[in-house]
């Protein structure tokens, strides 16, 4: 028996056109803005701020592209961003990562507004997911939630074992997730018998980003198995799962590409989205 | 064979000790101060603050008591805090709890200045907690992992199972535990099999405020046994954990009163410390 595959692709489809006419419903007041900081011109960020442009644009989120030299001092930088934090026309900020090595990032997510932070990787943002007062997420965790929930697969008491403890991913994750009453068991490269652990699960979940790390011994028949990775092995894009024989088992899988992917940018625009509203509707 | 006790009544006059002298050792410099916000005369903050305000009196840290008409709007109190956010006398600020129902806890939290709160329940705080960029924490985490520290068990890749997910215990304990490469698990009560669950630990936490919870189905002989519990049964303070049954079989346990208890005050007053440090080195 092969598994049904919960596509991402299709979702975020969905999710994206709810979106754009959410926003075409807009009357009287400006679309949502989001505020794209680039340092540099590092290729897979060009490519990346690419899609993001794209996306932001067919749901009718505007757009504005600030690009720095990637000789811009930190200050220069910060200065930047209080402009952005205090522009009444910006709703979302994003600051595409990796920075140059002579900028902190921890500064500098540290910086973005909490009423701004797109990406919500502001401790502040991460605080309140932690604590359950929030409904701003970073964006790839918010995609996995929503993917699970697309299949009404129960959350409530369910056995989740999360692969990787990123803070942009593992952490905030586990952190969701044990806010909607799930048992979460976080791994890493340190943990004993880690197929043995993955095994138990109802859910699991790998960002681990190592290309076939979730093998046919690491599930069972009747679990989920959510594909976070983005690996590239001899130019081929795949996630973290052995896709051919572990979908063979389980009862759920994600695809790479076509799973989590789309849904981090649809997530991202749904940021963007509640932002705004906050924004507008505090004015 | 009986159980290691792990006292952390001893471990944490230790730590008070060291604490007085590093504060015995400041010269030419005004000592820290914690200044404590009570709102109404709730008799359990009475005993609370009672003992907070002599710890610290043993140890060298300066206090100051605001007591509050239980009626106080929201907007006074808030007023309140930012004056002490901008008194560059106070090191550390502690807002008793709970407050009245007219007032927004989280509000109040949100207010304390990161660079001020001593109690390490700011979200910010929270969010630096999960991101490993912190050396504040919530005192009862904090005093957990220094527990389990000073008979050098071993986090490293160890399987550490939480029981209960409060925001001041358990989901930030399992963020600095994920941090520290633990492979951690969090309970709560829609867990199935708990015992068994719980059993597979190689260290094993409660924080469920349940008295005789953990018996000894939940636990294993190499077992290492915390007992976050502070429950009243028949007027009689204990724990989490069948102390008697469980002692028998594992081979570290903390005892109620003697354990975590004692090690939450020795961290709060570290904290307020770190705090008076970065205080008078940023001048």
């Amino acid at each position: 028996m092969s598994a049904k595959i919960i596509s991402g692709k299709i979702l975020s489809q969905k999710l994206n056109s709810n979106l754009k006419n959410s926003i075409a419903q807009i009357q009287d007041f400006r679309p949502p803005k989001l505020t794209i900081i680039q340092v540099g011109d590092n290729s897979a960020s060009n490519k990346y701020i690419k899609n993001k442009l794209a996306s932001c644009k067919k749901v009718g989120i505007e757009t504005d592209l600030l690009r720095f030299d990637e000789n811009i001092t930190e200050s220069q930088l910060e200065k930047e961003l209080i402009k952005l934090n205090n522009d009444n026309l910006v709703d979302g900020i994003l600051v595409q990562l990796p920075l140059p090595k002579h900028i902190n990032e921890k500064i500098i997510k540290n910086l973005i507004s909490v009423n701004k932070d797109a990406d919500g990787f502001n401790p502040q943002t991460l605080g309140n997911v932690l604590l359950d007062d929030t409904d701003i997420y970073p964006a790839t965790p918010l995609g996995i939630i929503k993917l699970l929930e697309s299949e009404n697969i129960n959350l409530l008491g369910a056995n989740v074992t999360i692969i990787g403890r990123s803070n942009i991913v593992g952490k905030p994750l586990a952190t969701i997730l044990i806010n909607k009453s799930a048992t979460v068991t976080i791994c890493n490269t340190k943990t004993k018998n880690l197929a043995k652990v993955c095994r138990q699960a109802d859910i699991l979940i790998s960002a681990a980003g190592t290309a076939k790390l979730v093998t046919k011994k690491f599930v069972n028949k009747n679990m989920t198995v959510i594909d976070v990775g983005a690996n590239f092995v001899n130019g081929i894009y795949c996630g973290d799962v052995d896709f051919e024989k572990v979908s063979k088992i389980v009862k759920y899988i994600t695809p790479v590409p076509g799973g989590v992917g789309p849904m981090t940018i649809s997530c991202l625009l749904e940021n963007v989205y509640k932002l705004y509203i906050k924004h507008s509707y505090n004015k």
